[in-house]
């Protein structure tokens, strides 16, 4: 079968074998897949990641024990959890300390013809959402992620920093909820997206940018700078949402976040099924985060056109 | 009247008239001070500072508009805040933004035969509490903060990072909280303060720090190191209280806190009530973190022993 392989920061599409199905895994063809920012991290080599990438995907089920699920357009969860510990009895095996990460930690990824996942990972895309838009649940959910964080309800007054396919995707979330969401960003052409949708939008260095301004800022930007910019836009007393994967250490002015009284945490994957009703309603716009569609024997030159500037959703088409 | 004057890291004692009373106002006569580690930083010039420092106090009011106050034995919160602002009027003056701060921030500060603060400020210190005890009112509400930003319970696990005097505080608040406490420091004799108070302790060094062990970790280091040590001990999901007030950037790890969900809370100063309470009760016991007495005339002995390696609170007493 048709497989991306990733070694030293180098993508390749290599001819392997079709992996083997434990119990109580499902064997799934690939349909679609997306690179994500880790994807290209992992290509940089922070992680001395080397395999098969890919985390966000829709697929078909071949074979499994659950026969309903034979047939089925599914997405996953991307964390393969241990399913005894103490994390996974509080339904939290996101943080289980024994799982591997599809396509990310010792799990071979989506970006292949057949991929497996524990069947309890998996979730039914319900039909009225389109296979293109299926292939989103999984970044969707890490945006859905703050809501179960926070306390962030209808009115609340949030800045968005960045307007990465992340940050895009968490304004949407926000203003669906009911938000008052200001999104600040470097690209006046991705922050339409979001000005489509009703949200207030500004092209950073404009002006300079407000101070204690807002009481819940989230910090999407992917850069060192972005923490800062973030405590210093912050309320006293508020909340800054680390969504940013910054590779090594950032440096922070612990000092405001002291006098201020701020509150930082750090977010990451979410739960499914919030991101599958905003598809399924509709309530979320992902078709306009699509940059370009390749086929997956085309993997180097989609994960080169992911990385460049301006670019927003590759995705990785079967066959 | 005499006065402690710093400037440019320069402790000396002048003699400087008595300060006028504005409306609202109380004249206060300094009975007692304690240095703080943030007057040792005013020293170390990190923010500025020219003026009279000391915000830890226990004083007489000698006149005021209010007759009742006339007297009494007081102590006082360290914000005047503006009364008329957003903040203010949701009873959080410590944030008020227009604020300045009692021998920190443009008002002059407690080390000197008279001071002046608004009525407001003021606490009646019980007569059930000893001078002695009293002048660690703010200091302790800025422990019991930590009550006040987070659900901490009976029988949640602490770890206190740091054995100076704000974390021997924490750690008896904490443990009378009914936390099960585990404080970790450098200093056996310091600890020991902690531990006839049953509080389970650990010198540094002996062993590696547990990793991912913790829901809730206090930093009071005041090291830069702390933070770091914090993020690594505290479990997946959990809490890190940043206590230390560390001058300059510090680099931060921002992958670990973003992956663990981790939250980082910055905590400043607390209410003077429950602190007030504790102290009356005598839960917490602050006779043993006294190192030294000495005159307000020999304040610059005063600032230089407080500096020493190993010393706890220093008060200077008036007259």
């Amino acid at each position: 079968m048709v497989s991306v392989h990733l070694d030293a920061g180098v993508v390749e599409v290599r001819d392997t074998p079709r992996p083997d199905r434990p119990d109580a895994f499902a064997l799934i063809r690939l349909l679609i897949g997306g690179i994500c920012n880790t994807d290209l991290e992992l290509q940089r080599g922070y992680y001395g990641f080397s395999g098969t990438p890919g985390h966000e995907f829709v697929g078909e089920v071949v074979t499994a024990d659950s026969g309903h699920l034979i047939g089925k357009r599914v997405v996953g969860e991307i964390n393969l959890a241990c399913g005894h510990c103490s994390w996974c009895g509080r339904d939290l095996g996101r943080h289980c300390p024994h799982r591997t990460v599809l396509g990310i930690v010792k799990h071979p990824g989506a970006f292949s013809e057949f991929l497996t996942l524990p069947e309890r990972n998996l979730h039914v895309v319900p039909d009225e959402i389109p296979l293109e838009a299926a292939v989103f649940v999984e970044p969707l959910a890490a945006a859905c992620e703050i809501l179960d964080q926070t306390d962030l309800a209808q009115g609340s007054k949030v800045a968005v920093l960045g307007d990465g396919k992340l940050g895009l995707l968490i304004a949407q979330v926000l203003h669906a909820q009911g938000c008052h969401v200001h999104q600040f960003g470097k690209h006046a052409e991705k922050l339409r997206i979001s000005a489509a949708r009703g949200i207030g939008t500004e092209v950073i260095g404009g002006r300079p940018l407000p101070t204690a301004a807002f009481p819940y800022v989230i910090d999407a930007t992917g850069s060192p700078a972005g923490l800062r910019a973030a405590v210093a836009m912050v309320e006293p007393r508020g909340t800054v949402i680390l969504k940013s994967t910054v590779h090594g250490e950032v440096p922070v002015d612990t000092a405001p976040v002291i006098v201020n009284e701020i509150t930082l945490i750090g977010s990451r994957c979410g739960r499914f099924e919030p991101a599958l009703e905003l598809l399924k309603s509709g309530t979320v716009d992902v078709a306009s985060l699509i940059s370009e569609r390749l086929p997956l024997s085309q993997a180097p030159a989609a994960f080169a056109r992911a990385a460049q500037p301006g670019v927003l959703k590759v995705l990785l088409t079967a066959g």
